[in-house]
């Protein structure tokens, strides 16, 4: 290493906005991971790891989300060619790249499922990172919606395999070109000019994305003149009339009891807008598509209040919602709400090729999918502490380590411990850490007698926490054995405690 | 969406030095460090993820390998307070940072694995990129040697748990202490002051590392006035005299047949010197505790011949080597070489807190280690192409999508063709493409009959690749089923295969 310089030292501490994952975490992640992509792959959708560095040229620089048009992504400069390369902030940003670039050679349509971190450079906040897991299932080269009833009965098929019961979450499905109806008949959609009103329509839509949150009166609100919120902040309105608001709201209350009626409804609401009644006739190809597969409404569900924020959704979307109720930090009851959504977008190719590429997918929030098993005990006990072999004579490791050997060759998780041995409550304390439950002891004395100690850690945690002097007494938390039955008798304890 | 500019269109590729993995790629990878995972786990190791971003305060800025000084890594400057911040270009910096930032919490000893990509500010080349994968498992902690020789069982198992058969493999393990008590017997390192002769040291340690490539000639050469190379690129040597490379040599073949009498040559070349005598006991008791849980000179060896390059390692180093021949791009027989490697470092955590702690660990090439399992013949046939349903008429999705159900619900990949129906050898290409064992066919007619044809894509192939029309008649490559014995057949041919 070259010359010590005096400086000061550095933090230890990662940037504002990311955090490390220990143990479980990290496995609780996999395991959901791998749950999924067992789903999808039997689903006839293939791995892809796209590189987590793109061309800004590529990505498209900042989120497509209208509503967040501040939030960029992490990027800087080669140092040859000056290019500017970031790190990508999606996975559907990325899957248009290597659509477009492996157009000859992929499968059409392609099926790809994707998972990995992506990175925001954005404000961090409690609870919100700047890196974070995605996990994508996407269809490109498909027209038909029998793509998108695919990826939603999918959707639901993943959420029951990760450990989500049925009757806890529910599939919504709506569709773009349905709302875009009521929009032509409320007067804010020219389908000769598509670009007119563009503005006013990202803003009805974010409106109404936020029902759950505003309420009808706040979603009137924006869509009128303007929302002042309760730190006094305006948000500006679409500029809707009341009778143009009227319709859009009567749009979000369409829903009934089963599909047929919310499509008759829907065909109500939308009048003469061609495009409208091809969103129902679509709507309604995807209800009977997920019938036949026996995906019941107790599933997924047609839902016109669900429009999802991003601009870029050009026919169905879908949400997951989980319905059972958490507390939340005030203790109050509250819907687990929303942990997946998606739709289809028909034009995210065409920016490399020229060419429109019909595409459709999903994306599931790991984190909050996550946080919902650990909320619903899904998660406990799926990784168990090792065995620890405590050292009491130093020139004995090699007896120990052999012993550590043994019992790893038997499939139980075992170790030495390689601290300083001298303090011996100290490895008792590291055991205890380590949330061994087991812990083995062998003295020069025992092993010349060959035998040693197994000390049960579960059963010493609970005599210390509760049990009274009788218990202790009829079942030992520390006992001898044989040295040769060192295995066997490991193996008993644990299986005692794994049912 | 913003308002269409005219632009001109991006390319559809990513940066140079970096690329996407499809299919089986990715699978066999991730089974792959699933199985690295278990073995780690079960040696008492956690796993750990750090985040992908640290601050260039906290990684060092550059590599610590005094071989590649010019090489750096992606960084960029925070929008609000300019502080800069980087891509991870190993494991082993955001351990050092962890280790640091954790010290009260973490068990001490401190046994971690964790595998991801880590990116390096290179110039790419052939094979040669700028993302890859590492997956690394360290104890930090543990002063004694008794972790070193733990790691080194550990890789020997990891290797074989992946498919690496014994006798493929051989574990290396050498120690930098002893190196440097020849060192210092020959007059490159001076006790008293450790910085004297630094550069010189490390000229030694890149040229002793690079006897495969260059031979004894070529390592004579740079540890004396320099060499040419046939490009006529001269490298600087290190200047030592013909006696003092003749005391470095004699340590390079300083190899017996049995560890013991290794060991022995060495005390002898150490001669005098306290620091390379204190390598020789620690390389004596590795090879004791290794030999105590079996681990034969079959698969872990003391080879003074191992230097790693790395300029912090500071005792035991070790490399594993695969021993099996591979062609290389010219046809020629090579031995396939390293594929991990890795030593003990005191003093990278000692930066963050001013305490030196030690540490040792082991990093595997995922990439190259891959590619040895590819050359063995390891890898085939991990990702089954999915059963293809047909498409006949377009209005019937619904049935084919219940076919395709059915399959995935008996545990058989199965999807329907999205395309467009219309043509129907597009969809036999397709499956093709998928590398699809089956076909499903039902046109309205074998429908209303209540049958289906079940198109055997593997004999298919066989047949048009070779076999006489006897064949053909004897076995039909498509073949009529009742409806209701759809499952049943299916899997009936996929077991015909999977023997």
């Amino acid at each position: 290493m070259a010359k010590e310089k005096k400086q000061p030292r550095p933090k230890a501490e990662p940037p504002k906005g990311f955090r490390d994952y220990f143990g479980a975490e990290v496995t609780e992640r996999a395991d959901m991971l791998a749950r999924i992509a067992e789903v999808y792959r039997a689903h006839g959708f293939d791995p892809l790891e796209t590189s987590a560095v793109e061309t800004v040229e590529a990505l498209g620089k900042f989120l497509p989300d209208v509503d967040r048009p501040n939030e960029g992504v992490f990027a800087w400069q080669e140092d040859d060619d000056g290019k500017w390369l970031a790190l990508r902030y999606d996975m559907t940003a990325p899957l248009a790249r290597v659509a477009a670039q492996f157009r000859n050679d992929l499968p059409a349509p392609y099926r790809r499922y994707t998972m990995g971190p992506v990175w925001r450079n954005e404000k961090p906040g409690p609870g919100r990172f700047r890196q974070f897991y995605q996990c994508d299932a996407d269809t490109v080269g498909a027209p038909s919606v029998a793509a998108d009833a695919e990826i939603c009965g999918m959707l639901a098929d993943a959420l029951e395999a990760v450990g989500i019961d049925r009757g806890d979450y529910i599939v919504r499905v709506n569709n773009r070109k349905v709302l875009n109806g009521v929009m032509e008949v409320a007067g804010v959609l020219d389908p000769s000019d598509p670009t007119k009103f563009e503005a006013e329509r990202g803003t009805v839509l974010r409106a109404i994305d936020k029902f759950d949150k505003f309420g009808e009166a706040g979603v009137r609100a924006l869509m009128g003149k303007g929302r002042m919120d309760e730190s006094g902040d305006f948000t500006k309105g679409a500029g809707l009339t009341d009778e143009q608001a009227d319709i859009v709201m009567g749009f979000m209350e369409a829903k009934r009891d089963t599909g047929a009626a919310t499509a008759a409804r829907l065909r109500e609401l939308v009048g003469g807008s061609a495009l409208g009644l091809e969103g129902v006739d679509e709507l309604e190809t995807i209800a009977a598509l997920l019938e036949s597969q026996g995906y019941g409404p107790d599933r997924i569900v047609i839902d016109p209040s669900v429009v999802r924020g991003l601009g870029y959704y050009t026919g169905p979307v879908f949400e997951a919602e989980l319905t059972f109720e958490i507390l939340d930090e005030k203790g109050r009851a509250r819907q687990f709400g929303s942990v997946a959504g998606g739709g289809r977008y028909d034009d995210l190719v065409k920016r490399f090729t020229g060419q429109a590429v019909p595409a459709t997918g999903v994306s599931i929030g790991v984190d909050r999918l996550l946080a919902a098993l650990r909320a619903k005990g899904r998660l406990e006990g799926r990784m168990a502490g090792p065995v620890v072999v405590t050292v009491m004579d130093r020139e004995r490791m090699g007896d120990y380590m052999a012993m550590a050997s043994e019992l790893r060759a038997a499939g139980i998780r075992a170790e030495v411990y390689l601290g300083n041995p001298k303090n011996f409550g100290n490895q008792l304390k590291y055991a205890d850490k380590r949330e061994s439950p087991v812990a083995i002891i062998q003295g020069a004395d025992e092993a010349e007698r060959g035998v040693l100690q197994i000390k049960d850690l579960i059963l010493g945690a609970k005599i210390a926490a509760s049990a009274s002097v009788e218990e202790w007494k009829s079942q030992p938390a520390q006992f001898e054995v044989s040295r040769g039955d060192l295995v066997a008798k490991v193996q008993e304890l644990l299986a005692r405690y794994a049912g």
